[in-house]
């Protein structure tokens, strides 16, 4: 049995704490939050005690501790956790710094701990399976990568203030799944051009930041990503990829709530895709963290690890780059 | 907190016993089974004792009984759960005979406890978001329904013996959708026509049953319903219906596994539907427990009723009666 | 190169007539209507000349007629062309009487001209890619099919009342499908139960038809079909069928205008389906014509013959029987 | 009556010939080609003259021409047509330099006769009526545009010496469709970053070109546009763009030759889109002739003109000049 310490008990966290109280041979035993009530509601829901990092650390016996609190902890909390010899899975990004994100992968190496960041689209059902024929050979040399990635609607300005900006806190996601469906032979970014807009609301430029951004990357074999992304999808939240491959290609659709058409006079309707990253990645949310104490029990790889945590920082940060020059960045 | 006994550790007892786990004041606490073994390792693992029906009856901490076990043991066990005053949630059918099925009917109502038939399809999500749909008038008055309901495969001949021929087995759940559907104002059948042959299986026309059939029904509305049914799709279970009404049409897809599409010199390739119920139903089966347990709370009304249960056998009887007749029945 | 003249100027008969103008190897060399004036108009925007049916039959120059005027001429015409040797195209149905179509079928055979009827579905794209595909085995062995066929709205009750009812004027075009789907190996109906009813137009039950229907045929060999129809979808002209094979199933769906969907916070819009039959089988109308004298000057079989009329039109009889009776016929 | 001459018998000039010969008001007098076999066998199958482009331009009674010839031939045929004053629809692209284009679109203006030029893809059902759609707000204001154009395979690499390269040979059409989408109301590209490989064939890279292509747009507005492209689609002709608005989305699907789905043991199987442009654009072709002669008649503006020729040139240079540089480019 994996004793497990949570830190953070908002909206991801409880999603996680549930995960977590229904894997078998794992047993959440504390909730930290800063926020005592959070803490308290989710720990007694689920039977698990209320504790902090300090606490946390000195106990010996916590394995795991999963962290799923605000980004500006992390690094934090990880260097702590691999100095206090605990097992990490952690919400991504490891930090909005590259420089500070591979002090933690240092930090974790030396420890000499399981480190798995949750880039949970890698656990999707459907990206999954297509990554997976892929890796088959299905559709033949993978050639060209085209994402489209957009949330149902801004935030507020003021919540995007200490985000990093778009390219390190939405699309972090897509330079990960980049890697992960271009890069699978070694194959890496050399190329990257970026540019982006504010078409949603102002308010975001005016804290310099864009809400609309398109990115194109080129591997050093030649293949070709590209990738659209916007803060506003009124039709909810869209989250489709396509890969050309030399004898085919393989679409990735959004999930639905119902397989419902309606045909009236207006039209054929269908549903909306699922609402947004909560419900379409539940399935991924479940698979991620099944797949973690799956493989810290055996000892094989973690299909994300720090490293490529540190890899997608990077990539966001030379899209940044791009964008603010308006020049292509060699890689 | 509600107590629960479970009768029957096989493929859909496990499914039950995992949903009744994960309900919020629900505890399983005894699960029965005259093979030992399944009841002692499906009991153990979700920490719930193994018992017999005659102590569960007689242990007055039980609250509800969830029937699971083969079909020929559910009217003794519903007679002997309302004689024991516990409330029962029952796996459909419940009985072969109508007349038994009756006879269950006024125990239950004269024991005045709650009886729930598993009628899954009604909670299935694209099932119920057409009849939301078609109860909030989104398409006029509902005048025709076409229902297709196809097996993956067929089982074996032998094993079919008992099921009281394919009308009484297979569509009874159709039956159920045609009067949950159709019937939503009190219409009701009062002209049924069926036929069928063997297409299959030869080995199931040896036993006198038949492996495809054609029912039609005729409600005192004038409303038409069309039902096909196969053991055997080639391609997997295949569950749909569409409903024509005064102003458009509800049409109710598959389920699929993912979202993947394929291109190749082949064609455009989409998944397969969901495998057979236990895949296409899952979310249905989690969601009519969870809504048996919040009526069992509320004291309102159940979506499915042992007067459901009792009204698709009979139209199996009457299809039944039809497909050998040759001839239309009157109702 | 062969010259035609057409009978009938109006809706189909100007479908027709564009048909045989673009046409390579045919001459449109004359038009009759009652109609003078659309007949005239038809004829000079293709540079044919106003005729008659008498100068025509008379005219040793013309080799094939085209027959596409109201119903209750079909057979005279007929007889007349055989009489007079022309080759001969005549839109269904032969008649609605099975004993003057036969008789019809009759004088074709005996002058030993050609003559195909327009059962324009067997041309349809869609349609005839699934019946080729089942030929060449695809789908295993047909073992049922289920049509769904619907207008998008219903003629007045007065245009209706010639029409022989429901089954002789809607369906005819689904059992000619039923029978080129299900009995390409000789298989054929045996039994069949009809039933239906006024949902749409009470009109039209007062003049002793009915508006919604609903068919079930079994043939020699057990295969199973069932048609659904309706005068009215409010979303459109509905034309679609499934075949069940024992290896697979052939879905046929509607043609759309155009493949624009729509996402929007309704939900995601797709075309409905082609509005009505001039445009869903525009391309089934050119193909028939050109099958038509591609077959007259090859001498090969035509893929519709007046039997298949014959055999429809009995089908339709047996029907129209079994609604009236309330009792499945034997066939 | 208008008289047309049409220049180039090849594959699109028969394509051309046959929509003029169907269309009303319109007569084809002359086809010519330097290959004299090509010419006669398409100017006698549909009645017309063979001829020369000196005969042409000296016939009085000639009012329009139709240039379909090789691309090297279309700005003198311009400017000579444009002397002898005959109105003139002409294949894309106006001439490969941008230089010898505004001169034509000079000619022509001087001679104050009309020009379009056949960008079919603005004719497309799917398209155009994703652009009304867009043009009438139904998904508010236009955001980003994300283009896949793809052809079945590629071309010899000999062939494609003399196209200038796929920016300006196959991506033209694609920056056509970028200012139609996206600049309807006067907006247009400020900045463009072009990248490619070649993936598809090493002869292709030895000619100095590429067969894989990612180009991005940005307006004066803020519009982002992606297109991607490649020389091989193993699964056919792709031809679909997404407009993502300020209230929804417009997605242009691929077309297919049947709505047939076969399910069986492998999935669910729909049609490849249509093979190639021919097929494709089919419909396009004949509404583009026919909205010019349309236009001609009544002197309102056409779709494309010869200014949007020259735009798209422009664009295609830019990012001819962007993938060589690796750098993006200022407009």
């Amino acid at each position: 049995m994996k004793n497990v310490a949570l830190f953070g008990a908002g909206r991801i966290g409880q999603i996680h704490a549930h995960n977590l109280a229904a894997l078998p041979g794992v047993k959440l035993v504390a909730v930290c939050d800063p926020v005592a009530e959070n803490a308290s509601r989710l720990a007694q829901s689920l039977g698990a005690a209320v504790s902090t990092p300090e606490a946390v650390f000195a106990d010996a016996s916590i394995d795991v501790v999963a962290i799923a609190s605000p980004t500006d902890t992390h690094s934090d909390l990880i260097t702590r956790a691999a100095a206090a010899r605990k097992h990490i899975f952690c919400e991504k990004p490891v930090d909005l710094s590259v420089q500070r994100a591979e002090a933690c992968a240092r930090a974790v190496a030396e420890a000499n701990i399981a480190c798995m960041i949750g880039f949970q689209r890698r656990f999707d059902p459907t990206f999954s399976e297509a990554q997976q024929r892929l890796a088959r050979g299905e559709i033949g040399r993978a050639e060209m990568l085209v994402v489209t990635s957009r949330d149902p609607g801004a935030p507020p300005a003021q919540y995007l203030k200490g985000s990093g900006g778009i390219f390190r806190d939405m699309l972090i996601h897509d330079f990960d799944v980049f890697r992960w469906i271009l890069g699978a032979d070694g194959d890496e970014a050399v190329w990257l051009s970026a540019t982006g807009s504010c078409q949603v609301d102002p308010a975001i430029g005016e804290i310099g930041d864009i809400d609309s951004a398109a990115v194109t990357l080129r591997t050093r074999q030649g293949r070709l990503c590209q990738i659209n992304t916007s803060r506003r999808a009124a039709y909810g939240y869209d989250q489709r990829f396509e890969v050309l491959g030399s004898t085919g290609l393989l679409a990735c659709g959004n999930h639905r709530p119902t397989e419902v058409q309606q045909w009236d006079a207006n039209g054929v309707k269908s549903d909306l895709p699922e609402h947004f990253f909560l419900q379409r990645y539940r399935e991924a949310y479940r698979l991620e963290l099944a797949h973690f104490f799956d493989r810290l029990q055996s000892g094989a790889a973690f299909r994300t690890t720090i490293a490529d945590g540190v890899a997608a920082q990077k990539l966001a940060d030379a899209a940044t780059a791009s964008w603010q020059s308006g020049q292509a960045v060699s890689l």
